[in-house]
């Protein structure tokens, strides 16, 4: 949740979606707004009034892309909004979502969260067949798939093209008159409904809900189709059941902590992995506990309790850091880090420190921000780690998909202490972490714990097989 | 610190200077973003080679205005940065700092922090005499009272003209080929001097020196004047001593919580304003202890520990607010509150909650929170604050310069509780704030409590007093 | 030529292009701003290095669209530029041409001056077969007629596309590694070629080849496709032999005059107009003769000349007229015609005038000039016009396409002389119109001026028969 | 009046002022749309809805500058507009006039056009005194003059401060409630008034009144300052007469030819410069006559008429040449100058033509172009100038303030022949252009031809003089 302040892994997308409100595209603007965390690389809202498609999608974050004009010209009562961070495809304007094609008469758009795992054969058979891509996105081949079964009518050739899919998708499709939000059978990304008065609203997370008051209904279920039109909410199970695969991750990191996905609320998930930590390593010797505000914040209140050790927040924060900064041009020691966490050296001298961090993927962030801990005159510095170590690349849309950039992957643990400069460091175990959720192994994916993908995954399917 | 997050009183200014490196201007821009809590409005750089000044000054925040070619133009060894929330004069792109003027073949220009009580009658005076003002700022009257001196020579000019000045200044004059800083005699903006190898810093606050890994030397002492040219370092004393009135809400509410002003730290002082209100209110019946993020993050802490109660973080801040969000073009309760802070509902349901808070100025922005919290599920909600309340304007610089802005001017804190809708409202004493900085009532401005002014206000001096 | 003085007819489009020079990009550039009469809505420049490609396309005029900055970008060896002013297709940003796709792992652009007459029934039939269009433009169905015919090969396939089109097409494509220019079997449009040391270039117009001082080589030829790659320039000619159809309109309006196209210079063919003028009406009395400038200055020229009287430039340009004119919000009366020309009172006063103008579309401009040239008080007012009376709308890629817009459809010539306020009101006869160009009336389409077109005209082909 | 098309000389500025009017701002932006020839690097209106000054300045022209929006701003019935080509005063967005001082409560705005020959020696002394420069424009010193004047009451204090100066202005001040228009003694830069309704316009030019259909009411006379405010138009002429001395240069380049100036229709005195022209070189042997247009064309028409040979247009204009043009990285032959004019090849090929220029200051463009005709085929090219050589520089506000930038100041006529490339070369005599005047040569300024220069030139006086 913690995207301007350090280089962790990156989610790839958020969607909201509002069918029967006359200002559909304003709660999508406030929606996005909600889930910016999910994507800060792109937005957009495309917005109907039951007749045609009006959109604005840029490249930024939300309240730099949308001023009070563009709400003049977005009127119609069903919406759809993405914000992006790029899994498949590369970082242009035109891959901005939501994707809009214009088909035989008729316009018809795409919110994506997810990555397909059979994209490039799909690909490869289109063309073959004489379809034109307009971008690199996996998204758009669902599309094309559409194109070549409208013949038999938007929802059974909808429900054909979804059936070619593999791999992660909480989609949501709207054309001039229907919103549509769809699920896949193994469930890897959260996807809500909620109401607001006679409205019904789609969104990745439920903090998008609060914020414009709606009430949460219930979650798109894996491999649920949702159809929303002027006749209702109907809803569709076609596809073969499938063990469920949550993506654990999101409780770790992604998700905002006012969020509840998968049924739990983040916040009280993390306070556990936290407490679970005390349980499996009590006897840190420590004058007090500070996370790496504010992603580490949730399990670190829950160790610190737990372990019955001061709670401190001896970093600030810098609240202006944007991604427009101009980097040093000479040598200026771990800049990059004090410019987003100033340590308090009154607090931290000659202390014995505990930092509760939510995961180590690539360990560099963390390396230098340990530094200045010790800088600061830390006489220990322990670290312990609210998740076990990362050793292999999600293929199911976050953005660490090869084994290179993950420090666990080519690294023993004690290793890793040494690189981080670390009087201790421990991670929470698989167990513990299913313990936090209070659920059983079965229900998620812990695929970039384990290595067990829950999809197969084809060769070539990194994040840039559909770029030549 | 926390300006984007709530409509508590913004400071007015924050000046950043270098003499003596090859990067200053560069170094001015990560000092201004460390500064720029103190200012959000406008932001400027001038730079000079020895030979002649290049700036840069626009409406917004530092990491908006300047880009990296900016730095390409803006060579030089000698700088002066400012960082500004108008005080004196409205909201100009002309009245950004630092104000350059150009008098006789030479240039000079100047940053100011703080707000003088005589600039009415001081330019009535001058326009009377023939001088064309440029802008509405207080810090204009300097420029030309050097301008009628200079036949004295820079030094003794400037002297002169500080001599007719009444009222709170930290300055930052550059010229050509000399860095001047410059504080009242009562010392009541903070100001500081540092060294980063062979260079000269000056800064508002000490966290601005550890962004660019300098090393603090001391504080410009009140009533100081300090040259910095190729001859080195030079201190001049030239006015009357006075009692200190250093202002005290830079400990309460301004600086950052690593920054050292007036000899102390700040996140310190801050936790034991929360552990003094523990010692003042001790018996709050409660299940846990919240703040609004981040100002009153340390205070709480502090109490929390004091008082033996859990320390929970409630409210989660979305990370992207920024100044040109889209307001709700219908009614949304509380929305302006919600879309920064979202409460954790399974949290606060059914308990009872203590809110510590730094101030409450107005106390619309409490009120909504106030009211978010309960909606949460509380079943009470407690409030302390760590500061005595805001009875009387400020007129040394801080943005609440009428009475008619301040709750507690006009109400009892029994109808601030009715009117935040609290169960209870408990403020720190003037005693135990005192105590918490340790220092004695005699080095402090509590004009904004007490009404005693240290130095008396003419009539006229509104923020608008220079306008027409 | 004269777009930004009057609301004449407007053409749709030039395209330039370059292959083999390490500047093709900027070349490119300039033989667009020479081409901007041709098209002022949107330009682009797309570029390949041999590998892949590079463009920008934009709305605006050339020298507003491309920035030094964007060649350092645009490096590469063959380019394909175009400037647009649409026929079919609204004005849209993702209209702009050159057009890309991206097939099968490959790149192909193209730009294209005409307007195709089959449009409608080719876009049904190709989306009833599985296409997905990304634009409302002609253009883009040969794209997807290429995509179907790919596996024929590139060459093949592109002359199976291009069989299947009617109507009017200069076109530019441009792959990774090859250029190809062409041209419809009628040759509607003009097209030329030209060398710069070792580089192919291909033009609309002359002019274009004069601005970056290459060698005119020739024009392609009705029904030519030709491909210029690394063995040099390749010509076929796959198509059955058609009769010629030149726009004659180019000669009298559209072309530069410093231009020749179709075999002739377009300033002597003017000339030649004025003097036919001056042949079939001798006996105008009058003062002096004058054009409005600068589209009426060379018939004018050569009408004053055989006719014996004095030319004069009796209505000032503005220099300065853009498109972004901000308009009288009260009555001004003519104000738009007046802000572009300005007569001169003390030459017009109490004289005969007698008026040369290129055509009369509207008639809404002229009227109002000759209001104006009244008011500067001319006793006499006479028009010539240099062609014959538009009474037909043209389907070749002029923005004329419907009856309603022809003043000549819906009235007489003594009806439009007494609406334009004229004491006397003459056309050039179609003979002497061919006369003034020294070819016989098959070379030509004159369907604008008899009805007769030269490829029949299906129903629905208006401008917007792709847009919904 | 050509200024985007050569680099010849520029003016420096155009002022254009209503008093009176309820839509001032706006008929001030057409104002200075029609003066946008005399001034293209900033403009700026000033409004006054009687109690307030409003204003928009900035770099560029007219129409780029002010869009609709502005005018809903700028409300008022005075106005005060500018457009400025710096002559004293480098090219800074501070230096865009009208310039604007808010002084003692009241606000006073200045545009002026001409040169100040004693400003250097005024600024000395009033910085001297105490007075602060915001600009480096000569204008600023009237204000200061003013400011120190007031106690004498505004008109008395600004007759005080226009008795200081010496050189050449056309003035237009602006307070909230009064418009002033003031012209030096000897009258070297036109100035008009003309009413509109009820209103009084003030302008540089007669074209500008024309084309807001206002009525031509008098000149401005030298040394007159007229002021207007609701009690109506007052007279005042505080200064010793003087001999008249008009810039002779705004006939032959400068002032548009559908102006009146000095009394006289600028149109008609161009075509009898021509015609003196045939008169004093009435034996070159040519086939025909051009101009380069549009600056050449007047005096080409006159002489083609009077020497009876056939006026053509062989030079065609690109109609978008505009400033921000990118240039060609390599060696492209003249490019420069055929971007803006193309020859006609056709036409010139194998022929003799006599070029009518209106003057030739450095001689590098009328150098290219001359060439382009020569590679166009032109078997001898002979020129003739509608001015005698420029051989002083000038002083009262025209851009060629150095000896060093005129080339006839240091080569003989046939020196200037071989350079251009020309087969002949012959310049109108000085009684030549005073007959084409009617007026005698006490009436002008012709110190840019003979070096008498009707107010004595300071030492220093260069375009540069106030600034470092």
């Amino acid at each position: 949740m913690n995207h301007l302040l350090d280089d962790g892994p990156k989610d790839c997308c958020g969607v909201f979606g509002v069918y029967g409100h006359p200002e559909a595209a304003r709660l999508t603007y406030y929606g996005l707004y909600a889930l910016q965390h999910r994507g800060q690389e792109s937005a957009g809202i495309v917005v109907s009034d039951g007749h045609s498609l009006k959109d604005k999608r840029a490249m930024g974050l939300v309240p730099d892309i949308f001023a009070e004009n563009d709400f003049k010209r977005l009127t119609g009562h069903i919406s759809c909004g993405h914000v992006r961070y790029s899994t498949t495809g590369s970082s242009l304007l035109a891959n901005a979502q939501p994707f809009i094609i214009n088909y035989a008469g008729h316009s018809l758009c795409l919110g994506h969260n997810g990555n397909l795992t059979n994209a490039f054969e799909l690909r490869q058979r289109l063309e073959r067949e004489g379809s034109i891509f307009q971008t690199t996105m996996d998204s758009e081949i669902v599309m094309h798939l559409l194109a070549r079964n409208i013949h038999l009518g938007f929802e059974e050739g909808l429900i054909a093209a979804l059936g070619e899919l593999k791999g992660a998708y909480s989609f949501l499709f709207m054309t001039e008159d229907t919103l549509v939000a769809a699920r896949d059978p193994f469930g890897f990304r959260p996807l809500c409904i909620g109401r607001l008065e006679d409205a019904y609203v789609v969104a990745s997370e439920t903090c998008a809900l609060d914020l414009i008051d709606a009430r949460f209904l219930r979650q798109v279920e894996p491999g649920e189709v949702i159809f929303i039109d002027k006749k209702g909410l109907r809803s569709v199970k076609p596809f073969r059941r499938e063990r469920h695969a949550h993506c654990i991750f999101e409780f770790i990191y992604f998700a905002r902590p006012d969020s509840n996905i998968f049924g739990q609320n983040v916040y009280m998930v993390r306070k556990r992995q936290g407490a679970q930590l005390a349980k499996e390593y009590p006897d840190i010797p420590a004058d007090f506990v500070m996370p790496f505000p504010d992603s580490g914040n949730y399990a670190a209140l829950g160790y610190a309790r737990a372990a019955g050790l001061p709670f401190e927040m001896g970093m600030i924060r810098n609240h202006y850091v944007g991604r427009t900064f101009i980097q040093p041009s000479q040598d200026m020691r771990d800049f990059g880090v004090r410019v987003k966490l100033n340590p308090v050296r009154e607090l931290i001298q000659g202390k014995r420190v505990v930092i509760v961090e939510d995961s180590v993927i690539r360990g560099t962030t963390t390396m230098a921000r340990v530094k200045n801990i010790r800088q600061a005159g830390a006489s220990q510095v322990h670290m312990l780690v609210s998740c076990p170590p990362h050793r292999f690349p999600c293929h199911y849309g976050i953005d660490f998909s090869t084994k290179g950039e993950l420090i666990a992957c080519h690294h023993s643990v004690a290793e890793i202490k040494a690189m981080l400069g670390l009087d201790s460091l421990h991670y929470l175990s698989i167990e513990g972490l299913l313990n936090s959720t209070k659920t059983s192994r079965d229900g998620f994916c812990l695929a970039c714990f384990d290595g067990n993908y829950p999809v197969p995954i084809a060769e070539g399917t990194g994040k840039f097989c559909l770029e030549r």
